[in-house]
């Protein structure tokens, strides 16, 4: 049996979504920028996965821009803020918890003269919207602040932060990494007041290489792109479209949302299986939430005593694929900033590991993984004692 | 009957391409920066086609960073050696000839304060050396030159601008948009000295939404990032790698090279065949080479008398897809840099139309697109008249 519980990390393509961009690479193969029919046919996939992800969003689809995926269109959304209103303040606020595609372009920020406050979390992993309310100055541009955390799948109360925001500065921008959200909850980026939204395409079986960024009409104005070249996209994002990835992601969305409250409440159950499963073994520590505020794809654990490598690679034995911390950063040997920021202690930092979901998910495979570790602890903590 | 003569637009993908991508999208979907097995397999991928391609290259894998395609890989070139640089020198020199993606982002780093030096071209589009080599100064930190033109084929003699630039200031870096070239003629970025070269996977049968950038030993001390995140590709370029379009467009790298010489002469003999039918029709100019000092695909033609769209709809009526300048620019309506830098009048200019072929153009379909103009030409131009 093999089980992947590393959905987090990234997730198999719907057959639907592959099987379209299949038929545009070897059929509908045009470029959109040429002036043909087979331009057009091209131009009409890209149109419609706007539309698509733009009635999910209830936005117009003008507001949505096509990118490389998610870590772009964050460095977008933050580069192309700061270079837009850089004669108006040089400070940023984001959060202790954030993925590095958002804290790596801030942190080059710093470094080019910017100032950037780091606001903490709650041991669920809710940011202090207090203290980020705080922090906020006529010279801060943008909030930074992400949707759903990675590593503990903690919901960040974003309406609550543009309205703390809103009432000392109206001009600052709001950006939300959505990375880890879209697909998973529902997402209205005006009633939250949210410019700018990143996506990426391969965390809700889309392909990978293309995501997107949502930017609100208010933060239009000025807006710097990140890539320049033919003008394609209304000249803010350049570059020939990926057509067969952008129509490829747009099937993903529309089959993703289109059974939205069944795949939460399916992914829900399955967390919540798990987590009795490690309640009842010894001194295993579940992270963050343990109900339903937080989102249903991601629970993140330590079985004290057994380093977060050793449970990976004994579960991978077993043909379970879990992960390590977030694998976008599993490579890397920093301790996790999100368990760090929670309160963890280096112990329990060392231990963590984060099971991912999809709605395919079963709980025979979830069973399966419990049955596994119960059976691997004794010999794995033993191991880790000599 | 239909003929798609824009392949310097774009082109259809290999199957055997497009199958890979299919598979490690619906089976080896894992993220190479997990841990496990599965990440491992995706990693492998990577791997491999950064392996195939610096093969082809002749130069070390590690030399080649995956990007999202031709357009990112020159921003990147040129925004990261201007930030890398920026206290060396703030003067960069390029050609009259160059696509937007090398000419947007310098003119963005013109209003940033830098001096941008453009040196024209002859009547075949080959750029002055001696005009060039007299602009560099001890402040010039690169030189931005493309290898093919993408709208007349013109091939620019970069070993030549390399040793011109050296003799005058050895540390000025060689930038090199190959986007047109990589696929059409061998390429040796060492023996050259090439310090970028940027790269597109769609214009040889590889997928949209990938490309690569290849940065030479001497150019990497300090390189600056476009896209800061996780730390993927060492640290040079972040985001989910994009593994089925990395591995589409190796397995794609793979093929085309496998059986250049004989595409080439395919393509010349398509090429050669189509200046004789349009030579033997009345007031049709061919622009730049018509030997084989250029590029194989591409053919630029004024059939004097019928605008470049009017001749670009009556052929698509008949299945024909050609384009009216490069695609990538084709829905602005300024008239095309790269004929007005060869001395092309207006009505010229208005006039042009692009024919791009690739190996698996036949000359049948080619009789039928001349067959077709022959046919065409004197209602056209009739109707012009009037």
């Amino acid at each position: 049996m093999e089980v992947y519980l590393d959905h987090a990390a990234t997730t198999w393509v719907y057959p639907e979504a592959a099987g379209l961009m299949n038929d545009i690479m070897l059929k509908d193969y045009g470029n959109p920028s040429s002036l043909h029919r087979m331009g057009i046919a091209a131009e009409q996939y890209v149109r419609n996965s706007a539309e698509t992800i733009a009635g999910i969003l209830k936005v117009p689809a003008k507001n949505i821009f096509f990118t490389s995926g998610g870590t772009e269109s964050n460095n977008w959304a933050i580069f192309g803020t700061a270079r837009a209103k850089r004669h108006k303040g040089k400070h940023i606020i984001t959060t202790a918890v954030e993925h590095a595609a958002v804290s790596s372009p801030l942190a080059f920020l710093k470094k080019d003269g910017y100032t950037v406050t780091t606001v903490g979390v709650d041991e669920k992993g809710v940011v202090n919207v207090d203290e980020l309310a705080a922090a906020v100055t006529p010279e801060t541009v943008l909030v930074s602040v992400m949707l759903v955390n990675n590593e503990i799948g903690a919901v960040q109360p974003v309406k609550d932060v543009y309205e703390a925001v809103h009432a000392v500065n109206p001009d600052t921008l709001i950006h939300v990494d959505a990375i880890q959200g879209f697909g998973k909850m529902e997402i209205r980026p005006k009633q939250m007041h949210i410019d700018f939204l990143a996506v990426s395409g391969h965390k809700f079986h889309g392909p990978k290489g293309v995501g997107f960024l949502y930017i609100s009409d208010r933060a239009m104005p000025g807006m710097v792109p990140l890539i320049y070249g033919g003008g394609q996209q209304s000249g803010m994002r350049s570059g020939t479209d990926n057509v067969p990835g952008i129509a490829g992601m747009g099937k993903a969305a529309q089959l993703v949302y289109s059974s939205l409250a069944e795949n939460r409440e399916h992914m829900f159950a399955v967390r919540e299986y798990l987590i009795s499963r490690f309640d009842a073994m010894e001194n295993v520590i579940i992270h963050g939430s343990r109900g339903r505020d937080c989102a249903p794809h991601v629970l993140n654990v330590s079985f004290s005593g057994v380093r977060s490598e050793v449970m990976l690679h004994a579960l991978e034995d077993k043909g379970i694929y879990i992960s390590a911390g977030s694998a976008c950063s599993s490579h890397k040997r920093t301790p996790s900033a999100t368990l760090t920021a929670i309160g963890c202690k280096k112990a329990e930092t060392e231990s963590a590991v984060r099971f991912s979901f999809c709605e395919k998910t079963t709980l025979e495979e979830a069973a399966f993984a419990a049955d596994t570790i119960e059976g691997l602890l004794g010999t794995l903590r033993k191991f880790t004692r000599r």
